[in-house]
């Protein structure tokens, strides 16, 4: 039974859980616009109401308040219900992150990312690493600072990765990027000797205003409820939850690239849909939202690759493109539109490559950020050191940094440690798919004629059931190893690239 | 000498206005995502995040360190520089507002808004009294408890009128209308008897995309700055502003009616522009923003109206509609133009409503609002009074509730008392025009050369010393003393419609 004690600190913890909500609510909101309306003008007083917000929530996290009421829920841990259990490793975990962080650092942070981010628009745009190079070097000293407060005695990248993936440092990534390395670089080296597909089926304009609403249509088409969706545009896609009411997708919209977009919202959707997946019960408390940036990037990839670039789904997508581009596509096959998404070729931006050749780009990111917390490189380096690993891992030449280190918002926001979660979720992912289409095929409903049929009932289904619905409330490991029966096996990934690229260019 | 204790309380009251400004930032944001892009089930979380960022707010308006620290200001009151006197002024009014509103009320109006906002959409979209009714009913009980909070002695839509035009009280908006009213129904009827000029020029159809275009062009021609501007589509057209560098206008877009979004746009932009005025010194603190409903209605009707619906603004106007709609307007004179947007026709809807019979949109709203608040109508009574109060005033049948008492969001939202300000806008507006001009042609430009040379700098200019750049540091009176140099007088608004519409129709 309950006692009087625990029912006041569960009172008060959802008082405090409803406070953050709110804040939330106003971060992501504050978010969106940045992204897809603010005008120039608006990003200094941005800049001071984010770090206001940002305060205030962690006051609420930080404060005495917080600290009791925890403390009471610890002591009567044995009784709690698997929510509230929950909520109290959740919430102590953060907690005790966020008191290690001075507020004057936190605020320090929250400024120096407002102004990166403006610098590193302006310096994308120009062309000019000098506009951003002071300020990465800032940021990389604060998230130096960031990792000292947090752990101490530990190197301070391993501390950063593993506030984007529990449980991932150096020693786990350098493993798993040597063996996805040791597949993907001579698989790659066989496909650029084999005849390349065309592309010609989907070269040439696609109007963009029909482009946006055929974004939206496949936002729709691969889930994501129309009821809980907002649309935007902006340069570099994203998309964002704030419970499962409430989603946010943004696009990018290439004129002469209609596939750039097409691949871009059925990412963001599969984003969106995890947002928009967990257990309502969990919305307004701090186990909303996806479990970890790798395990949101294995759903993400599951939609854009694993169902979107996938044969049997080729004639769907086709049938949804061809409604809105009917002159375009005339006479277009499955088979064309499915062997031109799936070319390989070397290329210089990562949101744009191919699907095997992408973790590529993700291990030159590990390695700047390595050199970049070690002191090994400085800002100023950093161009040359892309253009080293571009050359050595994808067998190509940076022409300028906009194509090069130029291209990614992340640094700006200091979000350092970020990048290698997006290979780990294509290899989260592989394993999820892995053991869904063995859980579909013993059902009777093979996954290629559940893809073929483009009613993805039964892919959400099962991936709301193992991943989505539990939010926060279970560790990704955990997460892999109760859907699929076993640990993380990085294997699945080799596996499926191997089989699904060699039979595309037979090899 | 400023002591110790004064700069500590401005500091301190320096830290609280940033917590202000994050939190005010927060809530414009949600409500412009609200109006332009939230989909249906994003509207609980959004009740429960806003009143939740309302009540933060509210802490810090009503707290005890925000008491102490204007206690210190007030003790010396005498040596405070003009900016800081304005805002113990105006926070000391805030704060003795709010304090006298239990928070119980505020959560209370803060759901019920937000559950009245959307049965009001559903309402309206059904056509459907009896959905909106309850919770019309819940509002103004809420209001009238607001209104005994603030001042138990008084009537209470007085204490309402005062909050959105601080003076003004029933007994004045009786004369008030009772002068427009002598003038306009009149007025109205003879021009009734006159002939008609035609609209053909600007009839059928005007493609949305290109009207979209327009509208954009439209707000950067009168004079919004572009690096300051959100700009975003809605039912209800409305502008906000966050500070004087970040500002929203949502305008909407019928194919049949270009006018419409023209009119919107000038309208909302002039709003814009005064919420941009402000000066920058005020930003992030309480006197940033318009300093009363009034006075920004006074803004945006100079722009729809004194500007816009000039005879010497018709040629630039036309030239920027034609530069979009090059065959539409072919061979449409600014006459033909100028004809077209002042015709006189008593209707159904306010916002689309003729600047002539304008204000009877107004009053009867006014008489269906003390109705209301004496407790003389219930909400299930609206539909028949405001029948009868259009068959009086402006002659015309309603024929249903979605284009009679649902048609305006603002009782939904307990804007009760507001509706008053749109008329008094107009009047401030005709006597600020009345200054601006005898100004304008002491200095030797005359105001329509101005307007006809499309180049609104020598307005804006004069707005903005007058009226835009104190933000709330004046009471509306006093600015309209200081900018005219005379009480305000209702004459110069009754004195212009007759000028105008006697010329105009040849009466």
């Amino acid at each position: 039974m309950a006692s009087r004690d625990l029912e006041q600190a569960l009172s008060s913890i959802d008082a405090m859980e409803a406070r953050r909500y709110a804040l939330r609510y106003a971060l992501v909101s504050a978010e969106w616009l940045a992204e897809t309306a603010d005008p120039e003008k608006a990003a200094p007083g941005r800049g001071e109401a984010v770090a206001g917000l940002e305060e205030m929530d962690r006051e609420v996290l930080c404060g005495a308040e917080m600290g009791a009421a925890l403390d009471v829920l610890e002591a009567h841990r044995e009784g709690l219900g698997l929510k509230d259990a929950a909520r109290l490793r959740v919430l102590g975990r953060d907690r005790s992150e966020q008191t290690r962080i001075p507020n004057e650092l936190a605020g320090a942070m929250s400024r120096a990312v407002n102004d990166a981010t403006m610098a590193w628009r302006r310096a994308k745009r120009d062309n000019d690493w000098g506009v951003f190079a002071p300020h990465l070097d800032a940021v990389v000293a604060l998230c130096r600072r960031q990792a000292a407060c947090l752990d101490p005695g530990r190197d301070p990248y391993d501390v950063l990765l593993d506030l984007y993936e529990p449980g991932c440092d150096q020693a786990f990534y350098d493993r798993f990027f040597e063996r996805v390395r040791a597949c993907v670089v001579p698989l790659a080296e066989r496909v650029a000797a084999a005849p390349q597909p065309s592309r010609a089926c989907v070269a040439g304009a696609f109007d963009p205003d029909r482009q946006w609403a055929l974004a939206r249509d496949l936002a729709l088409f691969e889930g994501v409820d129309p009821e809980k969706l907002v649309m935007g545009r902006t340069e570099h896609p994203f998309s964002d939850g704030i419970d499962s009411g409430h989603v946010f997708i943004a696009t990018h919209i290439y004129e002469d690239d209609v596939l750039s977009n097409v691949f871009s919202v059925l990412h963001e959707g599969g984003h969106a849909m995890y947002e928009a997946g967990v257990d309502p019960e969990f919305d307004r408390t701090c186990l909303a939202g996806g479990t970890s940036m790798g395990m949101h990037e294995a759903q993400s990839r599951f939609f854009e690759n694993y169902v979107g670039r996938s044969r049997a789904f080729a004639g769907p997508l086709l049938a949804a493109m061809a409604s809105h581009f009917p002159e375009k596509l005339e006479g277009v096959t499955a088979g064309d539109l499915y062997r031109a998404e799936n070319r390989v070729e070397p290329s210089l931006v990562r949101t744009e490559a191919d699907e095997l050749t992408y973790p590529l780009h993700v291990m030159v990111r590990y390695e700047v950020e390595k050199g970049l917390l070690s002191g090994e490189l400085a800002a100023a380096d950093v161009p040359a050191a892309w253009g080293r690993l571009y050359r050595e891992y994808l067998g190509v030449e940076v022409p300028d940094d906009r194509r090069g280190a130029l291209q990614d918002i992340h640094w700006s926001q200091a979000s350092i440690g970020y990048f290698p979660t997006y290979a780990l979720g294509g290899a989260y992912g592989a394993q999820l798919l892995h053991a869904m289409t063995a859980d579909l095929a013993a059902g009777g409903t093979p996954f290629d004629d559940v893809l073929a049929s483009g009613d993805l009932v039964p892919v959400r289904a099962w991936l709301g059931d193992r991943v989505w619905r539990w939010g926060r409330s279970k560790e990704p490991r955990r997460i892999v190893e109760e859907a699929c029966g076993e640990e993380f096996d990085p294997d699945y990934y080799c596996d499926y690239l191997e089989r699904k690229f060699g039979e595309l260019y037979g090899l």
